[in-house]
């Protein structure tokens, strides 16, 4: 059962037992661009009691450098070697786990932040933000010349979805059974500050509908994510946290990972999901309102 | 097990034994723009037997009269009111089966043939060809005004699909369970000329997969297409045949309405899907190389 904390020495506890803690960021940072009350005095505090700070999203749209300008914006001091997104994350993956040769590509369904992580680590991409994918004009096979070079397509959120992104992507995948299917993460939403958009997960479903082949997902909660975490610092699981607010990503994501979990309720998930007779089946070590909740340690 | 037909004495049979014929069409009697060879003499044959025809097809990007041109630009004969698609269907089942309130409305992703046979039965819709929702423009919640009288989204191939109709759809959707979630049909893939493209499936995954909720789909295999059949025609279901180029959507269709079936294999089905050790569980009655075979009664 997951431990409810609300008293002072709960977070004291909290803070004594775990060295390195992961935080997932909308939802428990922030929400759309407002911060969450106290964030600026929990990071604070953290720092000031040594503790090593990760933060771990799930969005793609962004290269971490960008992602890091949210976090500036926001008055949260950050440093972008502290940030770990599923874009960089695919990036790694191709090139490290994959070890695709640096003459293949991949046609990228994405925004310019996948682009970026893939440049980073020197993959060649099409597709993605070229002008000449993002229409809604017909699209023919007929005048598709399919590049041979093509050995992944990774798809991440595109709020320019299209359907000649899809249909080359798709050919891609089903001219060539050893063409690698990935996607940055399948969250079935995308939290924007008024409300929930479909998430990553719904732009590779039509691929993995039209194909009956599911994409490899490289984000929360596949432990991908960590292994570019571990591949950058040493951490002891046994005195690491991962604090989220998403159940089948963040919680599941520190589960796998051997990490304790913390669930906040400033995001997507309701705390009937949590205790009572609708539970899910996925339960965090501990949960509390908000992340602010830890200031009770400075009062 | 499947009987393959190649003796003159087979078609003949067939012929004799039943009245009411119901053909797939793409994949069937042509492919893409190419008519199938010997269809033309086929259809003649039937005729003249005095055999009852229906063309079903999933196809719900046009309405059946601007279907039954393609008919006439490949010169044949054919009554607009012996073609059944699964846009018309759809429309059918929301003011008939559902029997969706006038004051009511459909949220549709789909293209101008869904919207004209919506139109036919006097049923109100939204989204679909507007060029307000034909975007590939940054969407917003803030700038979404939902019109509270949506009572259904319904989905069909839409070549124009993109991330602000997805998200409208799943804000009617997410908001009212109430909500109607159809599918004109969930085809996997689209067969164009020159290949296969996503299929009408492929354009509510993401929806599915956003919502964790199936759609209901109209067109084959479900019966409901062949209850619109049955509302204008009666026949009898000894005495029917469904003829069609796919395993899982026209000889499941016929399976499920008690009808015989015969497989071509001018369109999507492999013979080794037939018959050997990788046949699949879907096993027509009949099967032949193609619908133009059936002129060996002529000879």
């Amino acid at each position: 059962m997951s431990k409810r904390l609300s008293a002072t020495a709960d977070y004291e506890e909290l803070l004594d037992k775990y060295d390195t803690w992961l935080f997932d960021c909308d939802g428990v940072l922030w929400r759309g661009d407002h911060l969450i009350d106290g964030v600026v005095e929990v990071l604070s505090l953290l720092r000031e009691r040594k503790k090593k700070l990760f933060f771990v999203t799930n969005n793609a749209t962004k290269s971490r450098k960008n992602y890091k300008k949210k976090f500036d914006q926001l008055g949260l001091k950050v440093d972008v070697d502290e940030v770990f997104g599923s874009a960089y994350a695919s990036a790694v993956y191709i090139s490290s786990v994959m070890k695709m040769p640096k003459t293949k590509k991949v046609y990228v369904i994405g925004m310019k932040g996948l682009e970026e992580e893939l440049d980073e680590e020197g993959i060649a991409h099409l597709g993605g933000t070229d002008p000449a994918d993002n229409t809604l004009a017909d699209f023919s096979l007929k005048n598709f010349h399919p590049d041979p070079n093509v050995g992944a397509v990774v798809c991440g959120l595109d709020t320019s979805v299209n359907y000649t992104k899809l249909s080359k992507a798709f050919a891609y995948l089903h001219r060539d059974k050893d063409c690698a299917f990935l996607a940055t993460n399948i969250d079935s939403t995308y939290p924007s500050a008024e409300g929930l958009l479909p998430g990553a997960g719904s732009i590779s479903a039509p691929l993995a509908f039209a194909l009956g082949r599911k994409p490899i997902s490289i984000g929360k909660p596949a432990e991908t994510m960590l292994d570019c975490v571990r591949a950058k610092y040493q951490y002891d699981p046994e005195r690491t946290i991962m604090v989220g607010d998403r159940l089948n990503t963040d919680i599941e994501f520190g589960k796998r990972g051997g990490l304790a979990t913390l669930l906040v309720l400033t995001g997507i998930t309701h705390e009937s999901e949590v205790v009572g007779p609708n539970a899910s089946t996925t339960v965090p070590d501990f949960f509390t309102n908000s992340i602010g909740d830890v200031r009770a340690v400075l009062s």
